[in-house]
């Protein structure tokens, strides 16, 4: 378990890579860029320090968090483009943050006019072809099994967990999070089920072995397809669920339900139209769907980093995005569920477990490796608890169907669907 | 109660309006355009009966509903704009549909090939200024308090019950609605609430009584406002409850909640970002709101009788422009619940009570006002049913508030909040 907020002390390097001699000296016209540095960062309770040792306050209140700053290359591009190159010069171990990472990323996201750049006049054009999207997948997913599952729970879900109630453990919060989803699809034994983007496979076997149901699972990462298929051939569920290593827009056939949990992020608001076609195409007519989704609050680029470093491709849709999956076909939505507090409690279990396997993960790839990932966490963190990215989970159906429940208290059963 | 598909079988006028003589003989070509008028329903199994008597069966199928045309110009209207002028015809009495009539319209909407007007290409532009919203909602709200008593429950709802149970009463269903909204908000005693459009009160009411709040209420409507206030004094809310004659664009101060019940559809979209803005400046720090309103599935044009003859300046919205709401402010939707199901059952009751209710109805206005009433509810009946329109409730916060509950069971307990 996490501590309460997440946070990560962690002092710097003892060695600080590149030549520090040429560094060494500080003049005075770098002071005041440090000050800049904060001042725009909303003057936190935050010091700075410099490659000389010096610290600088740019207030008198009591500095919680101490900025280093290892190199003047780390602060002059801070000054051009923190968004950009902060996480870069963390991971190249050129800047420090001693004290709580996850709080110090907050501050800064929700410093006084922090902006919200519009979508239309910066957003980039996702052209998320088969190839690129194969590309884009390869870069995040197909890191390496063994790396996941140093931080990940037994199931390997690398998405948002559901904790019905906070104390759960990420185990039990990810079962949750599967039992939700089928229980708002009201899975019943036989059906047939699509499922876009199955990551590990593991809502595809919870599906087929609790709830009964035949599906058909997609995901084009090599390494997770090879997973699951392996687990589940070891777990006897291989008649009831098909894995394959195929694109979303290879989906053929129809099914009583479509679900997707942590694709939309990746395919591009463009493509929207196209996807509903497809689920559109492919559901019955009393066949239920839901979209399960990172998202803003509003529409906005997407940190600029995340998508350089981490995720590249990805664009999380606000709302009105999302809609138009499904507003140009004939389907409704039912229920809309933001479940950002909950993508904020996983990955506080995440980075924790993170950083009790960091040795191994420094002895699998490298320091540098190691910091990447660590900002990438703790940033992910901080965007949820500081309320700039949403969690949707998106039910709907088909317009002419009525079979819909007068309530949603089947979904606050103990002991109801499946489990 | 009324029957399961509040079906309605009503028998036409004995003596239809008009001059008959010179309406008697039916021409070859007027058979023909019967059964164009028949053809572009999707030839349901309806037969057409004509002003001499004669019927014309468009299949060999057994008619179920007889669609009688009293007159020539009604058959000549219903051919050039069904949408426009079937409810005038069978207002006038011009036409009668013999059978059920909710299952007769279900079958209009729902006829192959319906047509989906987008928006952009034919919407009318909604200047809702303060002149003209008094002015459409005169036509509608303040025809008579006595009246509306007559098919409304005894608090004098005038939007969408929650039926948590189908087998519930109109006036236990109204009050679910009410609990169903304050759970929502998770009131507490002592918080100051603002309403944007309150109806005859009862909202405001029931927060003030079982939550113990204090309520602003805003109603342009002066009939509605009057029995309000004369409702709440007498049942001694007036200290807690104050109902203000005056439009959502003149609230002011700051509140712990907003909540709108059946407002927004009067608001037209292209003020949309103006009653966001109202509400970003009236929440607190920790505001919760909702926004409960009907709405459509994609963006389209609203029914052209509807709008023209029911509800002037009305324009439903399909929730990608309902976020436009919220979207420009730093709001998050939280929750999103499409209630389609219970306003069909709301609906049923309200028709079956208004039948009930018919000669007295006649005998305050005349046989045209009850039958354009009867064709707007069963009309609107239709709707829900064939999933045209739907029901949105909209729970929003602040982004930077995370007191937002694990989960939604609290929604679902008995005896929780409040009652």
């Amino acid at each position: 378990m996490s501590d309460s907020n997440g946070g990560v002390a962690l002092a710097g390097p003892e060695t600080p890579p590149g030549d520090e001699s040429r560094n060494g000296h500080v003049y005075a016209w770098e002071r005041r860029l440090l000050k800049k540095v904060l001042a725009a960062l909303g003057n936190p309770p935050v010091s700075g320090i410099l490659w000389n040792g010096e610290e600088v306050r740019p207030t008198d209140r009591p500095a919680a968090t101490r900025l280093r700053f290892h190199r003047r290359k780390a602060l002059l591009k801070s000054l051009l483009d923190p968004e950009l190159y902060f996480g870069d010069e963390y991971a190249a171990g050129r800047i420090d943050i001693e004290g709580d990472l996850v709080r110090f990323i907050e501050q800064a996201f929700n410093r006084p006019g922090a902006p919200q750049d519009p979508r239309s006049a910066l957003r980039r054009r996702h052209r998320n072809s088969l190839t690129r999207s194969r590309a884009n997948i390869f870069h995040h997913y197909d890191v390496s099994n063994d790396f996941f599952k140093l931080w990940l729970d037994d199931q390997m879900v690398y998405t948002c967990a559901y904790f019905a109630d906070p104390a759960m453990s990420l185990e039990a919060a990810q079962v949750a999070k599967m039992d939700h989803v089928c229980r708002k699809l009201r899975l019943r034994p036989g059906e047939r089920v699509v499922e876009a983007g199955c990551g590990w496979g593991s809502l595809a076997r919870h599906m087929a072995s609790r709830y009964g149901v035949k599906v058909d699972a997609f995901n084009i990462s090599h390494e997770q397809i090879a997973y699951a298929r392996d687990r589940a051939r070891r777990e006897g569920l291989d008649r009831l669920v098909t894995y394959h290593e195929a694109d979303y827009r290879d989906i053929r056939g129809t099914y009583d339900a479509f679900v997707s949990v942590g694709m939309l992020e990746h395919v591009g608001i463009e493509n929207y139209a196209n996807l509903g076609s497809i689920i559109d195409r492919c559901l019955t007519p009393k066949g239920r769907g839901l979209i399960h989704t990172i998202g803003l609050h509003r529409p906005m680029r997407f940190n600029r980093w995340l998508e350089a470093r981490i995720f590249p491709g990805a664009e999380p849709p606000a709302l009105s995005e999302l809609m138009t999956v499904l507003e140009p076909y004939d389907l409704t939505v039912l229920d809309v569920e933001n479940l950002r507090n909950h993508y904020a409690q996983t990955l506080r279990h995440w980075l924790a477990r993170f950083e009790n396997a960091v040795e191994e993960i420094g002895a699998m790839f490298d320091e540098r490796f190691v910091r990447l990932w660590r900002f990438y966490l703790a940033g992910s963190l901080a965007a949820y608890t500081s309320g700039w990215m949403q969690l949707f989970q998106v039910l709907f159906n088909r317009r002419t169907n009525d079979d819909v429940p007068w309530n949603r208290a089947h979904l606050y059963q103990t002991n109801a669907g499946g489990t």
